[in-house]
């Protein structure tokens, strides 16, 4: 069982089919079974979206979250100081963490959204990257990933949508999805 | 907090990327922090594999899983008739779970793959799927997922490989790759 990676890598998970977070959250778990440290830090999600994550994932030794998200979700056309405060909190504590030594891993949720959506500066982002020990993971997540941050990356992958039932008119559903 | 579904549905995560069976565990982890319950059967992987996965969700309540892979992989060039007992064990145990009323969600990790290594008949998880309850969820995970399923699926996600760091390299990692 590893108490420490010798190399962590930057991965991305983007796309716009389904599994991106939960992908992430998959890794947390695999992480923490092998009693590794994770941080997940929840950029555009509100406490009350990520209830199901945090009550389950708060049961594992060595499993930390916070979330910077408000109810709802970021408004694209119409971004607040605030919601760029928030972002900025979100980066500034996923930094935090990666250079703590308290942490093998670090995943930055909807990350590529908060840069997408400008509440970010993609040179911050970048800095954190290139400031990251050799030994911790990051794993950043969500759609429209920056080119500069896949040639950055060891390892992207893209979710592409396949089949979505809410084509077909079936609602999102608590618990599952969301 | 959903004690139940009201709907469930057929998903599949399949693909050469990385992340299918870690979105199935993160669906999971959400799930069991809404209090529903979740079934996961791996086909191919034995338990010295996915001892990480085991070793953490086994704190989570209501998520329970059986493992029917051996120490390896299985030689598609070379499968023995307990290759195909075992995953004929593990068909018949996600079918019961799914029967049960016990679950809300059940996952068959790399059914696609026993599938696509003959290790299982199409017809068997055709009928599988066809006798779902409608209140529970099926996940399908594995690469070459079969055209007729992804007829029969709900939503499909196609991990897509953007970038790999084992083509530079990069061996595999434990408590973060397997």
């Amino acid at each position: 069982m590893p108490q420490q990676l010798n190399q962590g890598l930057v991965s991305i998970f983007t796309g716009d089919g389904k599994g991106k977070t939960t992908a992430a959250i998959g890794t947390v778990v695999r992480a923490a079974g092998h009693g590794l440290r994770a941080f997940i830090v929840f950029f555009m999600k509100g406490e009350d979206y990520v209830h199901g994550e945090v009550n389950a994932l708060s049961k594992l030794p060595n499993v930390t979250l916070a979330s910077f998200g408000q109810k709802g979700w970021v408004n694209k056309d119409n971004v607040t100081p605030e919601d760029k405060e928030r972002a900025e909190s979100a980066l500034a504590t996923a930094r935090e963490a990666m250079l703590s030594g308290n942490y093998d891993l670090v995943v930055l949720d909807e990350v590529n959204i908060a840069l997408n959506y400008k509440l970010i500066k993609l040179d911050e982002l970048v800095k954190l990257i290139n400031d990251r020990p050799q030994n911790v993971e990051l794993i950043l997540t969500g759609r429209y990933a920056e080119p500069r941050l896949v040639q950055m990356a060891d390892l992207v992958t893209e979710m592409l949508m396949i089949k979505h039932p809410l084509s077909r008119g079936i609602k999102a559903r608590r618990g599952v999805d969301y």
